[in-house]
């Protein structure tokens, strides 16, 4: 039961590879009421194609009783620039031409974006950061937040991420992005271009997320379209994949997704801070890594040393079949594990 | 060192899904002598785009002192219809209209791909076959002959396989077919349509061949592309996947590959047998089953619960970092497994 609020920055936001975003605009929800304290705050990162709304895309986490509890947290969730969930993104319009970017959107980082929120914590008069908490490309910019501001954060709730971008990921994002591409309406200047390549990339993207296990479990044939002598016509596995990417269509958009796949690739919180162990090394806040027992994109030996390049940092893991979506699954083994 | 060799059979096979191809034409390499009591035989079966001679894509087996050594054996490998390496497919011409077959070739079963080896086999007057090879696709093949004609076979070696697709195989193959079709020069006649699209499934495939070890181990950027302070322009790993995906197209076409991944999804040697258990039930073949410890698509599970299901087959596992990829990369575990 939260607003979507936009701020209007009137600011221009210079870029890591070039270029700026010129009266960048972000929107953001909050959930809950800021103390006078003001040491209440729980930052939430969102992944990939989610939006600032965390009650309606992490289900059972912004509740009474639930680890971003409203009734104790002051929880701020803000839409990443580059994505098309109110802040300023491809299908924006260029202050420049008057006409929306589309392809012409400029290539950014998960800095760029992490500079972004930094300009709404400062707006919204945030300075101490209790609890920063990411996922996924979630995670990517809570470490690239914590790396430049070590000092901001009490704590730091990290679940199925990376410091840096494997070279596994890029080739997952690579792959996406040959399908988007090999979709020849790429380019073209609508909302909908490209939507056949983007459905394929979503589909793509929606193998890694699940696994082997999500899969045979919940799609395997119903027996009564496994004709014991026919050869079948159609498979739900089949239809699931066509089913994601056309959903992910009617909510999404090409550019943005190329936009936030390319920022993915550049993640990497050691840039101009002497690696990534040097980076983590200089994180001061109390740390809780979860790692997904079957994740196909952040495996389980990653987490692990991942949390053991943080000081102090402790190591959970939570077994599930459902692969990296495990963590948004499985919000009882979660709010177990982060309530306190 | 062996030369291609082409039976044009002249015969029409019938198809499990309906329809029939004429003049069926099956493309063939033989290795090492079929001796005088014709007990020599080792019928090997290939995988999804490589071809009849396994002395090429299957390095270090075909080899004196190998498993398929062609001084004691008499290897023989056919090319799958449906492929394009001298089998009948959609790149042959359709006898009814002179044109080449393209997207109206016929929906093929692993059945037919079978059917058609078993009429080659026959032709070449070889009955009882000492030893049946399958890895992947090819272990489709292998599994579907047997359960056919289970007296036919002494030994069986299935790598990395399974007996019926499953829900995780038939996603990855609709999210390649999705790439494909988002494609639109899919359909065109010519034998390099939807070439993008093809590139684009080739890279799916390669994600699921090798997992996320395989990537991170062989395709991180070289250190003097990981500028500290710049962000990098490009990535090992997105060169690796544009590679891979242009280098099939320069050796496969897209109907080809549509032709087999629709073959694959089809794949279920219980289909008219009683289910699986019971047409594994009837295997006689001495049967060795080999997984591979990081394999993502035939997963080490699904190969135990695969030879807990063959009477008296034996389990043996490979480790490698190299996924299901394992079966063409570690020849030397191979061959130490199943020289014998």
């Amino acid at each position: 039961m939260s607003e979507m609020k936009i701020w209007r920055s009137g600011k221009t936001l210079p870029l890591e590879r070039g270029g700026a975003l010129k009266d960048v605009e972000i929107a953001y929800h909050t959930f809950g009421t800021l103390n006078e304290r003001k040491d209440n705050v729980v930052w939430v990162n969102h992944a990939l194609t989610a939006n600032s709304d965390v009650a309606d895309w992490w289900p059972h986490t912004v509740e009474c009783g639930c680890f971003l509890d409203p009734d104790r947290w002051f929880v701020v969730c803000a839409n990443i620039i580059g994505s098309c969930y109110g802040s300023t993104g491809p299908l924006s319009v260029n202050p420049d031409t008057g006409e929306p970017f589309y392809d012409s959107f400029p290539k950014l980082t998960i800095r760029d974006m992490v500079n972004a929120h930094r300009m709404l914590a400062d707006e919204l008069g945030i300075r101490r950061i209790h609890t920063l908490v990411g996922s996924s490309v979630g995670g990517f910019q809570a470490l690239e937040w914590i790396a430049g501001e070590p000092e901001r954060f009490g704590r730091l709730i990290l679940i199925a991420t990376d410091a840096k971008a494997s070279p596994w990921s890029i080739a997952i994002d690579e792959t996406q992005r040959m399908a988007i591409l090999s979709d020849n309406s790429y380019g073209e200047h609508r909302e909908d271009a490209a939507r056949d390549g983007l459905a394929a990339a979503r589909a793509i993207g929606l193998l890694t997320y699940r696994g082997p296990e999500g899969y045979n479990i919940t799609q395997q044939d119903r027996p009564e379209s496994c004709g014991v002598e026919e050869v079948p016509g159609s498979h739900r596995a089949c239809t699931y994949q066509q089913y994601q990417g056309e959903k992910l269509c009617r909510r999404f958009n090409a550019y943005s997704y190329m936009t936030i796949l390319d920022a993915f690739d550049t993640h990497d919180i050691g840039r101009g801070r002497g690696g990534v162990a040097a980076a983590l090394s200089r994180v001061k806040a109390d740390t809780i890594v979860v790692g997904i027992s079957t994740d196909l994109i952040f495996t389980v030996p990653e987490m692990k040393r991942l949390a053991a390049m943080i000081p102090g940092a402790r190591y959970e893991q939570i077994d599930s079949a459902f692969g990296h979506d495990g963590f948004l699954v499985e919000h009882d083994k979660l709010n177990a594990l982060l309530r306190q």
